[in-house]
């Protein structure tokens, strides 16, 4: 199939803001997305942005069945580690169902990759659901660790009133 | 206790990288430290650093029984939800041994709360090792969600090797 990777820009915010609320439905959490493309337009495409962002992208001849030629992306930014240095932090992969099984998440990834390493980077992290398994496999089997799984860490969050609470102490 | 939380400098890289051993030391993997006080120096205070840095700081007449007045920091970086939006990640928090227990950590926790909610952030991430056990019960009785029991969130990294051979693909 033929696609190809970008960088993105503002105008892409509507297509991450879609395929964004799809990948909440497919995990049956769409009430968890409480952004919109405007907060994609303000937070990465003003002065020091929050994220970098990833597009692939078909021909018009293979659009999607919905005419959308935006087919997946990634969502980056640049992150640290106290004992390995500078990492890049994969917020986000997608692709659309119908353009699966192609190479696309992988040319996303490997560009992600890329990005990371020609910024000095020695780490790649993110999070994936254990329950998704075809995606932990795929990761595993390119080398990649599961720090939950093998050395215990476990990811947190404080969220909305937690963190005003913790600000207040 | 007499301390103060204050926004490290480059001069505090040394500090940072000592107890950032000790940290490693103390969870029993000090080889896993590859970086050194230059790189914080470099990744930290140069423009577009990679990371922020907060110090917990003592009077000299209460310095460490090996002469520090650092005895605490939080390295920190702004980050990304694509659900949830302007996000702040927490790397690492650590406290010396002989200054536990006198909310010098609590402090350090609560300033990078208030910076990421001072920057528009609704969440704050990070990691903690499932075994330490009363860093977990700590995080979740000040309202912190376990995303990795509650969800089924892994955290993953890919490393060196498997990032260069990801990049390549």
């Amino acid at each position: 199939m033929d696609f190809s990777i970008r960088a993105a820009n503002v105008e892409d915010c509507k297509d991450v803001a879609r395929m964004n609320l799809d990948l909440a439905a497919y995990e049956n959490v769409p009430e968890q997305v409480t952004i919109t493309h405007k907060d994609l337009e303000q937070d990465g495409f003003s002065k020091n942005p929050f994220f970098q962002c990833l597009i692939a992208e078909v021909p018009q001849q293979h659009k999607s069945k919905d005419g959308y030629t935006s087919i997946g992306f990634a969502l980056y930014f640049y992150s640290y580690s106290a004992w390995k240095g500078r990492s890049i932090y994969m917020e986000d992969l997608y692709v659309m169902p119908e353009f699966r099984g192609q190479g696309v998440g992988k040319a996303l990834l490997s560009k992600v990759a890329q990005r990371g390493l020609a910024s000095g980077c020695n780490m790649l992290n993110f999070t994936v659901l254990h329950a998704n398994q075809s995606s932990v496999d795929l990761y595993l089997r390119r080398g990649g660790l599961d720090l939950t799984s093998d050395v215990g860490y476990h990811y947190m969050a404080f969220e909305e009133d937690a963190l005003q609470q913790l600000a207040r102490t």
